[in-house]
């Protein structure tokens, strides 16, 4: 293997930045040349490659989003599309591949090493914390922190007033920020896709803390809850309770993608750079580094895009207990 | 005068804390007993009010929202409701009050000094800067700050995904946050409820860009905008310009209230409640404390309501050529 | 058991509130009766215990530092100390304790659990991570993320005046903070007890780096480092090289401790709070509670305070990689 | 005037990066040709100059530190040094400079100008506030907020632990960064060198602390007390008060120069930049750009210097006041 070029596909995660670096620091480290592939398989097909050196990633461990941008290519998506990334690739040289990104991403990286036979090592960059094969995706400590911040401001308010907020955090498929932001702001009840919590129960936990004098409470609630979303949510929940309580509602949304990525994200992302690289150069291929039980693992593509990621249930126990 | 009580009302401000303590301990320092009232009108009329010593006061500089609470009191809108606040403050041997809030609080304390006269000072607790009669007001710098920092966070993704955002700030009457957020975080475009942004000239000046080669833009948008709120505007200018800009919308919400003080909050909190203090002392009645060119001013509560308080025009076109 | 005291002892660590809270609450909503000793052994011996209830525990799980205080006591040092500290928890009726804090707090505990039997169960709870037991203790994350907000800070300045700054973190006999700061903070060196870095490869790394037309460099050191600290360090280093770097120095010092604690540090000291309660009601004594590849452990204290913790080695060979 | 230059100097400032971006891009709006000096009077000798345009200073407007990079340089102290910088200048074909800096930038510029007449305006930007001619200067306001965060931070083990923590914060000749950092953070005392502190009033105010049962204490110190630095003054005092106060010392050091800018900084920076580079057009010269009462102002660089800034003797009272 001599020249291994690197992208960012989907959603932006903090830490990929910090990524990036550990893989192009790494493979010249062992003497490969870098590339950078701009805006992930649209820039793949359109030829959007460039050089990387030490210098070309100084400065950035600390920084949001990705210098590499990310896009979507439908082109990617049909065996045309592919054959003209291949044939880019081919022309420079290019023998092997980093993907960072999530789900989507190791789809395509799948689909196109079946083809082409590319050897490709990915690393989970997704804030959802989605992905089977490592205990925690590059962007979730990040988001968790940020989503923190924020129930903590609103629970001033909260306070000030005597109110009830539901607040609407990211996860599709995924409670797992709605948990952990959940048990470290305080909430009183946090809703996920993976298990369901009735409304009823929702207006019972509510009330009764409001019966053992509980000035204000927080709800937090996954996008992907089945009850709907936050205002949804809250609407009905109005209906049934009437003016007894203040009940607001505020949806987070794209702040919690933003920002410099915290110490975790910035280890767990040089980490698993640097393994990818390393990983690579080994022999892996087709497989995404991960950290499980703080050992790096490498799991194959098809298993982390199929595989499910259970959620915590002992986490979901405990924030019943700690909001009595 | 000898027994004083200070209450906050209307929305919770950053920095109504450093203001209450101010307040408690600048009547203390010369000589009277101080009360507080929880919940504002609302407290007042039913009672709750308590003692204050210089410890009840102790490390909350740094806490957002308001000890005291706050609320909103229909019933202090009938006569029959302040005649009981009046009869209240009176079996509590009050002679001076200290008010913390906005438009409607002093609305309210308006009425009830022309009522009552008991001596009332104001200080101008609210995020929104819209009070005649002060450069500044509590809370302001802090939502500057507060938004300006989801600002930043949200350009790391349109930058890695080449997009345009339209982020939504508090200001029902007043573009103040917006300008001061949107020209701290590099805005291509601010739209104000004081000045008429037609769409026409968003699209130009975005698509300008996009000629320019500016790989994404930020226009921040004053939720009281006649051009209606940042989703909807959002949906007219996707309508015209089609899929040529990848447009997402965020609306910010409530954690623009929350969150400690900054500096510049505390200090203008101090300043505020020790000059409305000293000022109620010294004779004031039925004004609100003030900064203006960094002198204490004293300006009646009817002034403060009535008066509108002019944009800074200057700073406007600073948008404009600072985002070419 | 029916009456259960917690207490924090020696030096504070963000999310001690946390851990508090769920101590309290998992022992309530187990049937317990709740109590707090305030400062330590010191509180222990002369008996300011108060009775804690749920709403004891609000609104603190995002605060610094202990809300049930901390203090050395030279008292509980000696057999007499100890038989009064005894008495006390007997004559309010105490049959378990909860105890938060570090090495010299469960060298404590172990002393009194082996002369008395009162079953008592730990909670790690120190900046330094340096706990045999678990994987991570509560203040640890938080601590690490000041550190690397400092370092960020300060590398704005290294960068603009083309300088090399040598930054001091806590850790006298361990090297968490220096090692997991240093590689989120992107430093080119990190120096730690746990091996030695001589200062001619110091001064190697430096100069090369110089070579490569690096424009700033960060190296970070452990206050315990067989060096010396930071300031001695640079002066030895500035004799070597004269005037071709522009060394600086700064130590970071008493904030590392303080703040609010992080998600990481939230959710941690949730699950051990409660895993602790839980695991004394279960017939746990003489233990610390820890987190071992995400599982709930129990270790005997005697193990706590004696067997070594490793460092990662691998995270060292990081450092060194990545900073090329 | 058709090419004009922009140049950093002395020690970075946040908002340098927001300055630089409005003088290049009002400049650019009105017609000039814009050029960046790297390392300031160093660079101006050495020709290290480059062509800016719009795109040369986009996503700074959040970033510490300064990108023109800042040096000090003797060579331009001597009329040899500053021939060579008047040739450099001249060979390009700059008739107009932007100086952005603080007193040792002006005093050159002040020299610079009588030699050889290139019109000259400065910006203030410098944390220590200690410039005439401008309420504020770039980076002061954020500078203030990094201590008070360090600050609050410490509080919580001053108040964990009923310590007394001596700060010292920046400020060799001003005790503005003190003063405002010393209200904002709740501080008992804070010694200024515009004010004399007697040892005796520090001893006096601490043991009634004491007394009134305040649980521990703040004192903020600027770095250029007559008294000393902190360690100092703390260990004069341990001397006269024995064991009795449980006191630390704390030193911020480089941390307060660096970060992003707070939005007070980037507006700050952007008002004077643009009006800078306006003022230069329409025939200033010789001058510092400034805001004063909220007006923009310039004033001879000879005053800038000179002239004293008074501290404001009314926050040193209200530091007094409001630690009963």
């Amino acid at each position: 293997m001599k020249k291994v070029a690197i992208f960012t596909s989907g959603g932006d995660a903090p830490g990929m930045n910090a990524c990036i670096r550990a893989v192009v620091r790494g493979g010249i480290y062992h003497g490969l040349d870098m590339y950078g592939i701009v805006r992930g398989y649209s820039g793949m097909i359109s030829g959007d490659i460039k050089k990387m050196d030490s210098r070309s990633v100084s400065n950035i461990v600390q920084r949001g989003g990705t210098i590499l941008k990310s896009a979507r290519s439908m082109e990617f998506m049909t065996p045309e599309g592919r054959k003209k990334a291949y044939d880019t690739l081919m022309s420079h040289g290019i023998d092997g591949l980093i993907a960072i990104g999530g789900n989507g991403t190791f789809t395509g990286a799948e689909v196109f090493f079946n083809e082409y036979q590319i050897p490709t090592v990915g690393c989970p960059g997704t804030i959802d914390n989605d992905l089977y094969g490592t205990d925690y995706t590059i962007g979730f400590d990040t988001a968790v922190n940020t989503s923190l911040e924020a129930i903590d401001k609103i629970r001033d308010t909260a306070d000030s007033h005597d109110r009830v907020f539901f607040i609407e955090v990211m996860g599709r498929d995924s409670g797992y920020i709605a948990i952990q932001s959940g048990i470290g702001g305080g909430a009183e009840i946090v809703m996920v896709p993976e298990t369901h919590t009735p409304l009823k129960k929702v207006i019972t936990t509510l009330k009764d803390g409001w019966k053992r004098s509980k000035s204000s409470s927080i709800v937090v609630v996954a996008e992907g809850d089945e009850e709907g979303h936050a205002p949804e949510i809250a609407e009905k929940i109005k209906k049934q309770v009437g003016d007894k309580l203040d009940i607001r509602v505020t949806t987070l949304g794209h702040i919690q993608r933003g920002g410099g990525p915290t110490a975790y994200d910035r280890i767990l992302a040089s980490r698993l750079g640097l393994g990818a690289i390393e990983g690579l150069i080994n022999g892996e291929k087709n497989v995404m580094a991960g950290i499980v039980n703080n050992n790096l693992v490498f799991t194959p593509f098809i298993d982390t895009i199929q595989k499910p990621k259970p959620i915590h249930e002992d986490l979901l126990r405990m924030v019943h207990i700690l909001s009595i």
